[in-house]
C-alpha cells in the first residue's frame, strides 16, 4: 500500500520535520514520539495502516531553500537533532527531487491542471496506490466571499477566467479531488471548505480532513473546558497570550488577520462550556522565541457560592516538532480512509484539528477525550476492510 | 425520599462549607455552581437523587466551635459569602442541634456503637429513609497493618479487646455499617478499606465510596495526563509543589506522615501513562495562604524526535469550596444507590476520588473523561430504579 | 502645618482608598503597610512630614456616587476591609462635605479660576497651611499640540477664547499653580508637562511632581532590568501581558489609547539596559478580575556564549491598594518640599513614577535602587529646613 | 600581569564552561555576556584588570574525563555552542596538560603541602605574577567543628597528625593561602570560613573571597526583597521550589545535606526586610532538566489595609553559563586586589555571592544594588594602584 505523501509548502518548518521524522522513522533511527497512531489504541485496532516505509514524500512550494538546508537551520535551533539531520542527507536529496515550484498560470483553471498533472507525474514516477494532499503553507488572509463557491459547474464556469475566484489553499484542494487525491488541510485557510468543493470531492469519491492543525493552547482547552464543565465550575474569564518566533507569527500578530484564528482559539470553549467567557486569546510575535511558542493563559473560575479562583497555566512548545508526527498520522489514516472508501469530509478527524470539519448529521465534540473515542473507533472500522478488494 | 447526611468532622472547613452550601441551596439562596450532580448530563438521567431540600445534616466532632462562629470565620477569609451565612444563622443553629462529640469508650466496640447510637437516633428524630456518614475528618497517620482486619469475625473479637485494632476512620466505617448506613470516605485515610469492613458491608447491604476527594492537582493531572497519553508525547517529569495554609497542611507537610498521599497523588500519572515520569508531589505548609491552596506543577516532555517541550500549571483554589459540592454529590448519589440496592464499594464514583475504589472485576480508570462517562451511566441506571419497591 | 490634599476624582478607586487609608491612619486603626514616608530610612530623615492628623482631604469628581458608597463597594470586592469602613462613616462623611463637582464654564480661563476659587475655598474652611493638589482621575486620550502650550502668555490669551486649549489635566495643574498650591499627577495624562506650566509654577513658586504611578509590572521592570544590566547577560526580549478589570481598564484596552502608556512601559527597558529588547507591553480588558490586576511577563535573556535563558512573573495585585499609600506619601513630600521653598518639577520623587519629570541638569535614574538613594537624600534635605523661616 | 587560574574541581560543568568561555573570549570567538567586569561601569574605572589573554588556566580533579569529552557533552546539551568547542579542541588540550589529580597524602599537613607544590609548579612553568585558586567543586556536606580550626598554631599541629582535622575545601584554602595565593570559594562549603584560615591569610598578606556564587533564585530575592522593603509592603510568605538536573542536584535534594544551602537561601529576605517571612526553599532531584533549573517562587504579600497580594516568578536558568562568567570575574578581581595589596576577606565582592563574607566593621548589604555600587567603588580603588610598585 504506496502512499504518496504531497505537501504544500514542503519547504516550511512543519513539512521538513515531518520529512525528517518520516525518514528517521523508516530507517529505524527515532522513536515515534508524538505519533498518535502508533498509540496502542490505535496501532492494535488498524493492522493496515501504510507503514511509515510505505510513505513517499513531494511537495510543492513557493520558497527554494534546499530540504538539507532547512533541516540544518531547525537543528541549529534545537528542533530536529543535528546527527539524524546528517544521517539523512541522502534520503531529504530523494525528496528534494520530488519538489517542484507552486504551479502558477494565466488562469486558476490551468494553474489548477498544472497542479493535478504534478500529482499524477508523482503517482506514476513511484507506482503509488494513492495520494494525500497535506497543505501546511502559511495562513492566508481571510477570502472573499464569491458566487462560484456555491456550485461545482459555477465554480468550472468562473476558474477559466482571468480574475482568481479561489484563495490558493481551495485551489490545491480543487487540484487535488480532481486529480481524484485526498486532502488535508492543517492550516486554518479556507481549503476544501467551499459548497462548491464538497461537491467536487462526493462527485471524485475522495475523502478530505480538517482545519488547523491543533498543537498548542487549544490542545490544552479541549482537555481543561471539558474538566470545568465536568465539574459543573463557572467559568468567568479565560485570557491567552501566545508568543511565538517563527512560522507564521508575523502574519498573525496583525490583529485583523488574526482575527479569524482568535475566534476559532476561543471556540472550542463556547462549543464546550455552553457559554462564552470574557476574555481573548492574542498573538505576539518576538523572533528571539524562534521555532517555539510560549502560551500563557489565565482562567478565572468561581466555585461553590462563588468562591473566585484561579488557573495559569505556561505552555512551552515546539510547533514543529507537535505538528510533524500530526501530519505523518493524517497522512496514514485519510489514505487508508480513502482506500476503505469513505467520501467527504471525515468529521471522525477531529482530534487532530482546532476547527474541525463536521458532517452532516454528524455532531462534533471540541472534548479531547469524546474526539480520541471516536477516532478510536473510526480506525477500528478502518482496519476491517478486506485488503483485496482495493 | 428524606436522607440524613452525617458528617465525620462536622465543625471542619469542608463540612461547614457543605452544610452552608446545600442550606444555600434548599433556600433558593445559592447557585448549584460546582455540584456535579446538577450538570445536565447527570440531572436528565436521575431524576431520584433526593433533592437539597431532602438532606438533613448532623455529625461528629471532636472539636467544639459552634458551626456559626466557623461559618463567619470562613466568610472573614473570603471563602463564604458573609450575606450567606448571616442569612442562614437560624438554619444552622438547627445543624447544631444535630452535632454529638465524637463518642469514646473502653473498647473499640463499646466506641463504635455509641457510634451507631448515634446515626439511630439521628435517623429517628429526623423520619429518615436513610442516612449517608462521610468522613471528612483530619487525615490520620498511616494504620499499622493487624491481622483481625483480614476478617470480620476475627475483627469482631479484637474489638472487645482494651488495645484499639482500627485506626478511627476505619471504626467510623465499622459503625456506620453495623447502623445500615452507607459511607464515603473523602479523606486519604483507611475508613472501609479493610477486608474485614468489606465483609461487614456485604453482610449489611450497604454501599461505600472513596478515597481522598480529588480537588486540585490530581483533578488536572486526570485530564492533562491522559492528553499526552493520547498525543502519544513522552512525559519525562512531573514535578508538583503544593503550598497550603489550612486543613490538613500542618499534617501534611511531614514528609513521613505525606508519604502516602504524595504516593496516591502520582499514581494516576502510572496509571494513565503507562509508565512512571521522575519527579515528586511535595507539599509545603504556608499558614498565609489560608483556606486557599496554590500548586506548581512542572511537567517536561519530549515530542517528535527528542524535542523538549515543557508544560507549567498554578492552580490557586479554595479546597473547601471545590470539596463541599463534591460531599453534596455524593450523599445524593450514595443515598441514592443504596436505595437502588447497591452494595459494597462504589467503584462507578471514581470521577470524584484522587484514590479510587475499586471492584473485583471492574477496572478503575484514572482518566477524567472516562469517569465522567462511568458517572453518567452509573447515575442512569439508578434513576431506573422502581421507587415503590424500596 | 495642617495640609489640605485636593483629589482630582475624588471619587475613584485610588481616591476613596487614599482617603480611608489616611483616615484609619489617623484613627490609629491601621498599620502604614505600602507607605514609603513610613519607612524607617525616611521616617527618621524627615520628622517635619505632615503627621497623618495633620491630612485635610477634599476633591473634584464628575461622578456623585457618595464616598461611603465607593468605600462599600471596594470592601465587597476585598479591597478594604469592611469594618474599617464601617468604623469611619462619620469621617468619611466629613470628606464628603469637602467634594465639589468639577468646575465648567463658558471659557477655560473662567472653569480655571473655579477650580482656583474651590481650592481657596477649601484652604480658608479648614485653616490649611498650604494644599497639594493630586491628579488620580481617568487617563485622557492623549493630548493635541497648541502654539500656546509654549508661552505662558500665549497660553493666557487663549483660555479666555471659547475653544478649549488645555486638555483636563493640563487645566487642573493650571489653575493649581495660580491658586499657588502645588501639584501631583498620578496619571499619564498631559498634566503640568507643557512649557508654558513649567513657567507659571516657576512664577508662582510652587513645586510639582509626576507622572504615573508605578505600582505594578513597571515597579517590578525598575528593579529586573537593573538586574539583569548589572549582571551584563543581555535581554533577548520582554513581553507583558496585562490583564485588569476596574478602573482604566476598558480604556487602556484600545491599541490606540494606549499607545502612550504601553510606550512608557518599556521606557524603563531601553534606559536601563542601554538597547531595546524585542517585545510589547499589553492590556487587556477582563471585567471579572475586578480591582485587581495580573500580569504576565516573559523575558528571554542569554548568559555566556549565548546560552537561552528565560524568566516569567504573575504579579497579582491590587492597583488602588498599591497605588494609595503613594498619594498619601506624595501628598506629605510634596508639601514638605513646597515649605521648604522648592519650586517646578520634583526629579527627585522619581521613585514614584513610571514615566518620572526630570529637571533641567538632573539625570533621572529609571533603576528603583538608585531611585531610592536619591530619595532619601531628598527628604533628609527637606528636613533639615528651619521651619520658623516659612 | 599573567595571572593563573587554578579551578579546584576542573573538569566539572562550571570548571569547563569558565574555560572555554574564557578561551573563546581571548580568541575573539564571543562576546563578553554575563562577565560583570566587562560592564562599562567596572570596564572604565579599572583598566588594569588581568586581560582574558592574561589568565591560564589549570586545576585539580578526582575525576578523569578529560576537559574535551566534557565540553562535548556540554555542547549536546544546549549550555556550550559545538561549534566552538570544536574550534577550541586545542586550546582545551593545553589546559588539559594543567590538570592534576587532587592530592592525597597520608597526613592532611603533606596533602596540603602537594597542593601547594601543584600551584608552585604551575606558577613556574607559566611564569605568571600570581594565581588565584577557586573552588568550583562540589558541595561537602556540614564540616565537624574542631578546636584546631580557631587558631592557626594549634592547626598547624593538628595537621600533621593522621585523623583530618580539615575538610577538603579547607585544606585547599590552606593550601592556597601557604603558597602565597588568593583564594575563592564558589561553593557553600567551609572553605576559608575559620579562624585559624583568616589568621594565616593574614599573616601570608593574601585575600580571599566567597561563599556560593549567586547565580538564580538568590540573585532575583536580591532585588525583589529590596523593592518589597523599599515601597514598606509587608511580605507575608516568600516559598521557592527548585527543581534541578545536574551538578549538586542529587546531593542537595537531601533535606538534610541541603539544610545549609537552604537556610543561607533565606537569610537575604530576613537581612534585607528586617523579619523572616513564612514559607522555605526547598531543591527537587529531577535529571530530565539536565543542566538547567526551574525555580518557582511564590511570593504573598500585603498592601495598604491588609489587601493580600502575589508576586510569582519562574526562572529557568542555566547554572553552569550563569556562573562561568562570574568565575573569570572573580579571577580577575581577587589578582588584582591581590596585587593592589588587599589581604584577607573581600567583603566588597559581596555582589557575587549568596552569603558574603564580612569584615570586621564593615556591614555588608543583601541587596544587589548596594553590593553594585560597593563593587564599583572597590573596582574604582583598585585602578589607582602603582603598577611599577608591585
Amino acid at each position: 500500500m504506496r502512499t504518496g505523501v504531497w505537501l504544500v509548502g514542503v519547504r516550511g518548518s512543519v513539512a521538513v520535520t515531518s520529512v525528517v521524522g518520516a525518514l528517521a522513522l523508516r530507517a529505524g533511527l527515532a522513536e515515534p514520539i508524538g505519533c498518535v497512531t502508533e498509540h496502542p489504541a490505535l496501532r492494535g485496532r488498524s493492522p493496515d495502516l501504510p507503514a511509515f516505509g510505505d510513505l513517499v514524500f513531494g511537495g510543492h512550494d513557493v520558497a527554494s531553500t534546499p530540504l538539507v538546508k532547512k533541516a540544518e537551520t531547525l537543528a541549529a535551533s534545537g528542533v530536529l537533532p543535528a546527527q539524524l539531520v546528517a544521517s539523512l542527507r541522502e534520503d531529504l536529496g530523494a525528496v528534494e527531487d520530488e519538489v517542484r515550484p507552486l504551479p502558477h498560470a494565466r488562469t486558476q483553471a490551468e494553474t489548477g491542471a498544472a497542479f493535478a498533472a504534478d500529482l499524477a507525474g508523482f503517482r506514476h514516477r513511484h507506482a503509488l496506490d494513492r495520494v494525500v494532499v497535506i497543505n501546511v503553507a502559511s495562513t492566508e488572509p481571510a477570502a472573499r466571499a464569491h458566487r462560484a463557491h456555491e456550485r461545482l459547474d459555477a465554480l468550472r464556469m468562473a476558474l477559466i477566467e482571468p480574475e482568481p475566484v479561489l484563495p490558493r489553499s481551495s485551489l490545491a484542494a480543487y487540484a487535488t479531488f480532481s486529480a481524484g487525491c485526498s486532502f488535508v488541510d492543517f492550516t486554518p485557510s479556507t481549503g476544501p471548505r467551499l459548497p462548491a468543493l464538497e461537491e467536487l470531492a462526493a462527485e471524485r469519491g475522495v475523502p478530505y480532513a480538517g482545519n488547523d492543525g491543533k498543537t498548542g493552547e487549544t490542545l490544552l482547552k479541549s482537555v481543561l473546558a471539558p474538566m470545568f464543565a465536568m465539574r459543573h465550575l463557572a467559568v468567568r474569564s479565560w485570557s491567552g497570550y501566545n508568543v511565538l518566533g517563527g512560522g507564521d507569527g508575523a502574519t498573525l500578530s496583525d490583529p485583523a488577520a488574526n482575527a479569524a484564528k482568535s475566534a476559532s482559539k476561543q471556540r472550542v470553549l463556547t462549543e464546550t462550556l455552553g457559554y462564552q467567557p470574557e476574555g481573548h486569546s492574542r498573538i505576539e510575535y518576538v523572533p528571539d522565541i524562534g521555532d517555539f511558542k510560549t502560551a500563557w493563559d489565565l482562567i478565572t473560575f468561581t466555585g461553590f457560592l462563588g468562591t473566585p479562583m484561579r488557573l495559569e497555566f505556561t505552555w512551552h512548545g515546539c510547533d514543529s516538532a507537535l505538528a510533524a508526527p500530526l501530519v505523518v498520522d493524517l497522512a496514514r489514516l485519510v489514505s487508508a480512509a480513502h482506500r476503505a472508501g469513505r467520501t467527504g469530509p471525515l468529521a471522525e478527524l477531529a482530534f487532530f484539528f482546532k476547527d474541525p470539519l463536521g458532517r452532516a448529521g454528524v455532531e462534533v465534540s471540541h472534548a479531547l477525550a469524546e474526539q480520541w473515542r471516536v477516532l478510536c473507533r473510526f480506525a477500528g472500522e478502518l482496519g476491517t476492510v478486506d485488503d483485496t478488494a482495493t
